[in-house]
This record gives structure tokens, C-alpha cells and sequence, in this order.
């Protein structure tokens, strides 16, 4: 499991850098006692700060305090909080305001929500 | 060695923290196929990139690759490339632009070179 997060992270590294931003894995993300995404990306004009998920289940959840880590590392650095999953072989980029919170407080995004609410990697980076 | 490199980005990453930049470690940083820092820092207006070493020896050095990767990624990633060493206990921060080359590219600090070109960390965040 743990590699296969790194390695989807690692994806999502090329991704940027393919695309003229700098982009890095966030060492110890899940287990850093302050806030942190998973891959940071900026070209110098905008920052984009990524929890990244890969999945080949129906349905991904974050947790709340994943989210609110997210938003406050995104606010303090002066990033953009994007979360990006995996279904399949596919990426799709979600903005926090969209998402719906379960009565948990968790954010789930199912596959039905990609056409929906998500936005493809181009979009996110021409956005 | 290894555990020892990330004990002391940790401490900056904590310094950073404290001082009001969001802070993260790099996973990977040295064995990654794209250029990186170390440690990374914004607070929404500077944004720093660290190359880091501690030492107990009276000069550090700096591989030319690895300052020629520092200011790539500082380039496209809109922050201030910055090396950072730790002589014994006291972190020591010095801008690119003051340095010396040896005959061979590479870069070195000495523990002489502290006062007349280094930077403390207060130094640092107020420039």
C-alpha cells in the first residue's frame, strides 16, 4: 500500500515537471508531527499543494483532519489545496469547495463524482 | 549518516515552522531524477529552498551538481536557493551568490567562513 502511494505521488511528480512546474514528494506526509500534502508543485506563479490518492476501489475517502491539514499547510505557504485521485489508471483533480462531507465529517468521492465535480490535469493547470 | 541528515532537516523544518513558514521536508531528495532541495519553506510572500548539511568536521562541502540542482529547482519553483550547515550546533545560512568555488566546481564552507559570509537564521527570514 505504501508503495503504491509513493509511486502514484511519483506519477503525479513527473506530471508537473512535464508541464514547466517544480514539483517534489513531501517526505514523512502522514507522519510528520506539523501539517504537509503529499506533492507540492509551483512554477513561480502558482503553487499547488496535493493530497494524492490511487485507488482501485469504487469510492475514495479522506479523512477530515487530512483535509483541514491539507487547507491549513495550503494557507500558510500560500498554495492552492488540491486533491487528486486515482480510479483506475486515470487521474482527476478535485477543488475542496466542490466536495460533500460525509455525516462523519470525511469527504468521499466516488467515480460518479469525476465527470461531475472533478477537473482533468490540463484544467487544473491552466485554471 | 542518513538518519543524522534528516534529524538535522527536521530541526530546520521545526525552526521554519516556528517562525511562521509552512515547512516540509523532500522525500528522495539526492536520489530523485528531478533537481531538489532538501527543505522547503513559504510563508506565502519568500519562499526558500535549503540545501542542508550537518557537520562535525571544520568545512563542509557542496558537490557543484548539487548547487547547479538547487538553483534549477529554485528557478522554476519561485524561491531563494539557500545552503544551510550545522558546525556542531549552531545553524549557519548562506546565500549562493557569496560563496567560492574550488578548482574543481565544487563548492566549500568553512567554520572561518561563519562570520564573514554566513547568515543566522533571524537574518534569514527578516532579508
Amino acid at each position: 500500500m505504501k508503495a503504491k502511494g509513493s509511486n502514484a505521488e511519483r506519477e503525479l511528480v513527473s506530471k508537473f515537471w512535464k508541464e514547466g512546474f517544480a514539483s517534489i514528494r513531501v517526505a514523512g506526509s502522514g507522519s510528520s508531527r506539523f501539517p504537509c500534502p503529499d506533492v507540492l508543485a509551483s512554477n513561480g506563479t502558482r503553487t499547488i499543494a496535493v493530497e494524492a490518492k490511487a485507488t482501485k476501489k469504487d469510492i475514495q475517502y479522506f479523512r477530515e483532519n487530512q483535509i483541514t491539514e491539507l487547507i491549513e499547510f495550503s494557507r500558510t505557504f500560500g498554495a492552492e489545496p488540491i486533491l487528486a485521485v486515482k480510479f483506475s489508471s486515470k487521474w482527476t483533480f478535485f477543488e475542496l469547495f466542490k466536495l460533500r462531507q460525509t455525516p462523519k465529517g470525511d469527504y468521499a468521492i466516488s467515480k460518479k463524482d469525476v465527470e461531475e465535480l472533478g477537473i482533468s490535469f490540463e484544467e487544473l493547470i491552466s485554471a
